[in-house]
């Protein structure tokens, strides 16, 4: 294990497939991994590209890859996907039109199935950008399809997080989740070359000035037009990503943030490590499911319960 | 707080109102309160009704009500609000369009906000399910903005979940989460009158005999057309939600859908009080700060960090 850590360190592809494997699999051994891999981790920049399905993500992502590459840049990348069968084809769509970057050997691209399990998602996908970054990658591109409350989590990842939008798919601010004015650094309308573009545009504008107006933030995430198909608008994009950058160090915000999302990742795995324990140490051997049954049949209440479940383990001073 | 229990078992509405604010105001006698609530459960029906803002599932709620209640039965409705300010100005029409059953003395209305806490009001929306359930409402319709894995979370809550659709939202299966599918009982096409009502109606149609030859379930949703102000299909929605409702009885899903319900709510609820325990007990006087500190200065990783503070809490035989 020792020596799969130290070939990722060293630049092996292949070892840092394997090892970003085992995290996703929540292989026992994976803590004791990223404990190895922690250390070698806080150079990558971290950007966080989010949308509706249909928005033209993977095709951005593809451009801005080739942009940072011609940067000489490395690159990572890790797509989150919907599990659902009914959307693979789709997925599956988006990945081929990807092939451009990926054909280059120095971008490392990863597809994750979500498997119903979100919370575990937003941990893993935590660690595969640690592993991206110990690795030696520049940049981590984390592409998540949809905005919803879970692409919100998600997106806590990401230094700068990009919220994309396009004209026709019903897909307004107003449509959005709660919760996605908070995550996004810049708003991309893509496909601004058809029908209702520059209505979504000025929709979105007066939104981020409402937003702007009412909190009295430092930054004001700017409103882009991109034809990522047609590499239109893609550099001008990442320029916006360089100034969002070049605030987020200058103001102490890049720290500040990183900070809380270390705070927020330890206290995950913490509550998930702690519950793990309690399932198997306290409530093992069917002691929760005769609980549940004694619950079901109304012989106690699950408040009282728990209760005297977290005394036994906390006992009072 | 007994007194006020008492109260509500013997239906004073005023009661309830207070008692959900407690527990929705995460009070420190919420766990006491919803240990005496807890006896008194197990009786109303639960109807979910998930959907994307727009599709009409205020004034479908509306409908379903006045139709319950023409059958002498009483309902209590919970409708879940995003808190963003920029949707509150759409919600409060839709509250406005729900007055008619509200001006019944009869039906219980509460709205409540998400606050950007979602798995706290998962927890919150089920146990006002229980106090509602516990006041002697046959009937608990949970009412959710938007479909995504938030509102999976819970639509679990439901014992029928109803996904309601509509035409010209760019609202199709396929834009539709994973997770969904899972959960929809039946659907429904409001705003069956507009342009594109039936293709949308065939395409859900499609996925669902798809849906239901890969899995081969006892139950294949029903997919209804309904135009909700017009009250047109709305008699034979309820109809459905009765088929579906004898259906989980005689078939012995509906005590077992309610054991699982209640397992993932008694976790739940341990997982919580454990960390919140643990952040307390184990990690106050700003040591989990101080142990934030050290791993943003990569003196410590949170990955050993955590399993040495789980070992602290479950030491080793």
């Amino acid at each position: 294990m020792e020596d799969l850590v130290a070939e990722v360190l060293q630049g092996s592809v292949r070892a840092m497939a394997r090892l970003i494997t085992l995290v996703e699999n929540e292989d026992s051994r994976a803590l004791q991994i990223m404990g190895a891999i922690y250390p070698h981790t806080g150079k990558a920049y971290v950007l966080g590209i989010t949308g509706s399905p249909g928005t033209g993500k993977s095709t951005l992502t593809d451009k801005i890859t080739t942009i940072l590459r011609e940067r000489e840049q490395t690159v990572g990348v890790i797509a989150v996907d919907p599990s659902s069968p009914f959307t693979g084809g789709a997925l599956l769509g988006d990945r081929i039109r990807m092939q451009r970057s990926s054909g280059d050997a120095e971008v490392f691209i990863r597809s994750m199935a979500t498997r119903g399990n979100l919370g575990g998602l937003a941990r893993t996908t935590a660690d595969v950008v640690k592993i991206m970054d110990a690795f030696g990658k520049d940049w981590v591109i984390v592409e998540t399809v949809g905005v919803g409350q879970d692409e919100v989590e998600i997106a806590k990842t990401a230094d700068t997080t990009i919220v994309v939008l396009a004209p026709g798919l019903g897909d307004t601010i107003q449509s959005m989740k709660a919760g996605v004015m908070e995550i996004a650094d810049l708003y991309v309308v893509n496909k601004a070359d058809r029908l209702g573009a520059d209505e979504l545009l000025s929709e979105i504008n007066v939104r981020v000035e409402q937003d702007f107006q009412i909190k009295k933030t430092a930054w004001q995430a700017p409103v882009l037009k991109t034809i990522a198909v047609e590499n239109q608008g893609t550099e001008s994009l990442v320029e916006a990503i360089e100034r969002h950058r070049s605030f987020l160090r200058e103001s102490g915000k890049l720290r500040k943030n990183r900070r809380e999302k270390t705070r927020q990742e330890t206290l995950a795995l913490l509550k998930d490590e702690i519950s793990r324990n309690v399932l198997e140490k306290v409530l093992g051997n069917g002691r929760f499911d005769a609980l549940i049954d004694d619950i079901v049949a109304h012989k106690k209440d699950p408040y009282t319960s728990v209760q005297e479940i977290v005394r036994t383990i906390f006992p009072e001073e």
